[in-house]
């Protein structure tokens, strides 16, 4: 089910002849569940519908994805949403949104094709409108919009810029991107393009900011197929197993050109390793023999150094391949001395225990484990400061805004801007919900101008939660629970002795002692309140609470804190 | 309370003759909760008792420490306790066990300092026996142990390790340890002394494996004194907030030095940073002018450029004097633009996103914000790999089981060690309650000869819980539960309606279509017992508990799992 956090927040007011507001609804003051909104007149586009993990505090949840209220009330004006590229923060929200909005959806073969795979899952009955396009080309959006696409390098093939002709000037929007001069697909950043755009002048600037803590520049894609090669050559009588990002099909094309060239077959583990890999195929994205693949439970019928296993779980995901194998729990493959694993990835923020985890669990196995930072096991695709920098220099833009970044990234997004000497008045650090309102003479910021909180998903579900729900499933994780069920005459008597449950606290069953004592509390309790608010539910409800609360710390089982302590009352005529 | 995870294990056989015994209680495969025994003949030595901290999965748990019940059985023999150094994950768990096992302690005079303080707040009643030594002095345990003590920089003043000489030999344990060779206090690690032992013979050593992933030399701490002075530098107009770990005081002799040398007065913020910097003072580990220090209250009456801001929090710990100050939410301090805060500390494994969300917060204030790696405001207190190599070529021990660390760390320290001439079969990859004995002529290792789960304490109240009741929490925190009372007369008929309650699920006063098909569900399962088994509280218990996942399920209000669902039946007498 899917339930909002935070209150609804005051609207704009109507938009003035000859002005473009941006609404960036995800994205900024964190990573994940990118979407965006253009409005020009009566007309609207939107850029992405990604989705966002969530923390640890949001107990049970499975995502967060945008709020789209703001473009629900104006959907009668959208006239299509754009997608980058394919990751789950910019396409993973279209199953619960799209629908809604019901537009066409324009995105490169790869980007489709994924979001194609998604619905199957999803939503298969969704009658997708789909108009593909590929990087370089231009279409128009309604009257108003005239979107140029734009070549950029990213860890997923097919990604692009983008270039928004409005009446009132271009906004150029780098998406996802790194400035790779060697990519692996050989589909480099279109420089050129940015460089056109700056030339002749750019109203608005949206760029990465993921990367903007990281000095100089990302690395290459191709330093992978080094460290593949350097693999291979090192463990030749091992069994290679590799684990790595589903989506990145440059690194799983650098994982089959190095076991082709070794004379090794690849089986692939994880289904969404084997869905991307046979969707980009099919697609032309990796060129692969079909000779070289063997399927998963051939494995261990291979030997071992004519193998090399490429699994999902690099992030120490519960169910995936890699911590399946690493627990001794996976179907097909059991690893020991004669394997080698290496994780090609990094831990994203806030996976870094599980990863670490999976690793020591790794080491367990008897296996060898390459994990290190030093052995160029990863590099990220996002680009870093001087590539920021450098595309700044490019698009020179009249305003600028930091996109895709936790608050942190934002605010050094906006100082490097400054220091590549846009005026501090144009650089806008926005938060999610907030409105850009710019014409051809100036731009003005309205905060919280839209519903912008995440919208938590638990499950597929139906319905609506409040916020304290989480709040409640915190309350009883942490102490723990205990329920007393009491039945009452009409005059407050007890007709049978209460019964009392706990669950995450103390088993009371075997706490005799306790158990009397709580019965007590509960006799001593009802007994004075007779006579006065006997048959008031809440009073009695209220007063139990207390009563059992005091007597739980009394009695030193709850020093600090207590368990949440529910008292059900019933009524019978006798 | 404290809880035992896992079960109890089978024991080792009698100790013979001439036999060493070392039994590592905590620290192998996890860092933290530190605990070593050794024993020969009939008397015994522990070293450390420390505590962790839990990780996500163990709700509402405050720390984890060692089991003392392999302590607790040999109670008699123990002749002392002997203290490494005063970090929370060597000395933490001492409330808890020392007065159980009522031995002297032994430790510096920081170490037993650290140690009376945080008897004063959890045990202040208990008498305990000090035994104080410096870092070179030499003391004997029973008649079978000679306790040679060692300086050693760590992140913390006045560590020592230890080279306990037995009757069949040395064992020499580094403690946490780096090798800085221009450490702030002066005291360096002593390396002859641990090559004396070398030169000697060395029976058994254990090492500090926690940095052992890391390429090179660890920086020595004084080059926080030049990041320090850079700061005060360029920030010289700005007020300056500086967190770091309250028990760093050689970076909080640094910090005062640079408060002094440009002419700032100090205010300490965080009650560990003041009483540890108070207990330093006192001892002498701190050279500070009475003068240099003015109260967290009077901060905010000094001008910006005349004060430094000490505080605790740099791991973002959510009660913590930063955390605090980043949300608005300090008494004594507020921060804008007139400030710049400096983390001088980086996440400890776990902890990322605690701080990566601090730092944000931290910007959102408008203050400037320091943190950055390439910045240097960190150094570890662990010794690198090139460290350990050096440690590993003076000591040259017959024995080598590396410690204090997670599994892999284990691993890729024995790595070393056969790098550097150990044979593979002297080296021991052991785990907390492993046995590893010892005489003149060789080694064998018995698994799991000593209960060494961690145990977990939940607050500071008595009794005994079962492993199985995080599971409860952990069911309970997804998703939500819902509670039933049913009154029902000895025919098994409903005397009243039901009672439901929910929490962190769906609140079941507002969702009446629900509500109503639960107690249609109720009624017909109750009904279709009647006759049957209509007094078997289990059975009813049970059907209902599986009826009402069932229309939960085809409600579509719980698909892919469903609320902890809690029956609870009075039987009442017409």
């Amino acid at each position: 089910m899917a339930k909002r956090i935070g209150k609804s927040r005051k609207r704009h007011g109507k938009i003035k002849d000859g002005e473009l507001l941006f609404v960036p609804l995800g994205g900024l003051g964190q990573i994940g569940r990118n979407m965006f909104a253009l409005e020009y007149g009566d007309e609207m586009i939107v850029v992405d519908c990604g989705l966002m993990f969530p923390d640890e505090e949001m107990l049970g949840i499975d995502f967060v994805i945008p709020d789209a209220s703001y473009l629900l009330e104006r959907k009668d004006k959208i006239k299509g949403l754009i997608l980058t590229h394919g990751h789950e923060d910019h396409i993973g929200a279209l199953p619960f949104i799209l629908p809604q909005l019901d537009v066409p959806v324009y995105g490169t073969k790869l980007t489709l094709g994924m979001v194609a795979n998604k619905f199957l899952d999803a939503a298969p009955d969704y009658p997708l409108q789909m108009k593909e396009f590929e990087a370089g080309d231009v279409f128009k959006l309604g009257n108003n919009f005239t979107i140029k696409t734009i070549s950029v390098c990213h860890s997923i093939p097919d990604g692009v810029g983008l270039a928004i002709d409005t009446p009132i000037g271009t906004v150029v929007h780098t998406g996802d991107f790194k400035l790779d001069p060697t990519p692996v697909d050989g589909k480099v950043t279109d420089y050129a393009a940015f460089a056109e755009f700056g030339r002749k002048g750019v109203l608005l600037m949206l760029s990465d900011s993921t990367n903007v803590e990281r000095s100089g520049f990302t690395p290459s894609e191709r330093v992978i197929g080094g460290t593949l090669e350097r693999l291979f050559r090192q463990y030749r009588n091992k069994r290679i197993v590799i684990a790595a990002f589903a989506s990145n099909l440059h690194r799983a094309q650098l994982v089959f050109n190095a076991a082709a060239a070794f004379n090794r077959k690849v089986a692939l583990v994880g289904r969404s390793m084997i869905q991307n890999v046979k969707l980009a195929r099919e697609l032309g994205y990796i060129t692969a023999d079909d000779n070289l693949f063997v399927k998963a439970e051939d494995i261990e019928k291979m030997p071992a150094k004519k193998i090399v296993v490429f699994t999902t779980g690099s992030q120490g995901e519960p169910f995936s391949g890699l911590v399946l194998m690493s627990k001794g729990e996976h179907r097909h493959i059991t690893l020991d001395s004669k394997d080698v694993v290496a994780v090609f990835a990094s831990p994203i923020p806030g996976n870094e225990k599980l990863v670490s985890k999976t690793i020591n669990q790794l080491f367990s196995c008897g296996c060898d484990v390459v994990y290190d930072k030093d052995q160029q096991v990863h590099v990220s695709g996002h680009a870093s400061r001087e590539e920021l920098k450098m595309m700044l220099s490019l698009v020179k833009p009249k305003y600028f805004v930091p996109v895709h970044g936790e608050y942190r990234h934002l605010v050094r997004h906006a100082n490097v801007a400054q220091e590549m000497g846009i005026p501090k008045r144009n650089i806008f650090l926005m938060q999610n919900g907030d409105l850009l309102r710019l014409n051809m003479h100036k731009a003005s910021l309205k905060r919280f101008a839209a519903p912008a909180e995440g919208v938590l998903v638990d499950g597929m579900a139906i319905g609506e939660m409040q916020g304290s729900l989480l709040k409640e499933r915190k309350d009883l994780s942490e102490e723990g629970l205990m329920v007393i069920s009491i039945v009452l005459d009409s005059k407050g008597r007890l007709m049978t002795e209460p019964v009392i449950e706990t669950m995450g606290f103390i088993h009371i069953k075997d706490a005799v002692v306790l158990r009397e004592e709580i019965l007590k509390v509960v006799r001593i309790s009802l007994e004075r309140a007779r006579g006065k608010r006997q048959g008031d539910k809440d009073y009695l409800t209220s007063i139990l609470k207390s009563r059992i609360r005091e007597s739980l710390k009394k009695l030193g089982v709850a020093a600090r804190s207590s368990p949440v302590i529910m008292p059900l009352i019933s009524f019978v005529e006798r």
